[in-house]
């Protein structure tokens, strides 16, 4: 297993976390790298019911990634960035609740945290800041060497977040982390 | 102290604690409340500083709503709600994050949690939605017998949550409590 205090920028191996975080759907997913390898070592859906009290639901999200940290330990967490969704202001405020929370588990967690916004993820994957799920879920399946592609799309794109970063670690994209397309 | 097993209703003593989330500032304020007598137990503001991490801020957050809940022990959390600041949806979806890890907060702490959007708190307070925030400070200075307003005006805002959420439990306004104005 990777040892959690590898720095950035060495990518002789290195365990990555990216989330894509929802108050209604939390997609997480694990990977390792090392040069030109990746691969997956656990993804999942922290699922909360929207007939529940919003403490209890960012309680379930924090309590789930948190576990996810302990049990595999990465370095990193790769999160959407926050200018998403302003079409839908209220959609967007409740998302800013999980990102909240997942913010603090990542902390508490000692990891690094990290953020992209979907355009750029995208761009990095599939060459286009445009791409649609089905492509984002397709280039993750290959780039991974999975036999299906990752379903449903918040895993997918939590695991576009983790190999998103991972490129630009291993290009020295390092300037890019906090761009804008 | 009041007993934190007191229920909603039970207007006989009550411990209540509000709170005005923000990124930047967080104002608090407890009240004891019995009948017709509210007085101040505590209030203060927690405050980030903008050059440091996001998820650093958050923690800080959390750590102090759960410090001041473990010192004071209130039975409720009356948290502003979350149908603001939609004209500045940056502000308001980190708003959103601090925000979740007060919810966060309030529910590793068994406090029960309630919104009100900040019209509710002004006519509740002052007669009218419309009321300026010198208004409500004057009216918190009133309400609790303080030899000054209290300031800054998050704290206020903190402390007129508490006083607006008591003065429905003590009118057995129970179905206002999630009303909109």
């Amino acid at each position: 297993m990777p040892d959690k205090m590898l720095k950035e920028g060495n990518t002789a191996g290195i365990r990555l976390m990216g989330i894509d975080p929802g108050l209604i759907n939390t997609g997480y997913g694990i990977v390792d790298a090392s040069g030109k390898n990746v691969c997956l070592v656990e993804a999942g859906l922290i699922r909360t019911a929207s007939d529940t009290a919003l403490e209890i639901r960012l309680k379930e999200i924090y309590k789930g990634i948190t576990s996810v940290i302990r049990d595999y330990n990465p370095s990193i967490a790769v999160v959407e960035d926050l200018y998403t969704n302003y079409r839908y202001p209220r959609t967007a405020v409740l998302m800013g609740h999980a990102r909240g929370v997942i913010f603090l588990a990542a902390s508490y967690g000692d990891l690094t945290v990290i953020s992209y916004p979907p355009a750029r993820v995208k761009k990095a994957l599939v060459g286009t800041g445009r791409a649609g799920k089905a492509q984002i879920q397709r280039m993750v399946q290959i780039r991974l060497g999975l036999d299906k592609v990752p379903e449903p799309n918040h895993i997918a794109d939590a695991l576009a977040l983790a190999l998103c970063h991972y490129d630009c670690l291993a290009h020295n994209f390092g300037h890019e982390f906090t761009g804008r397309i």
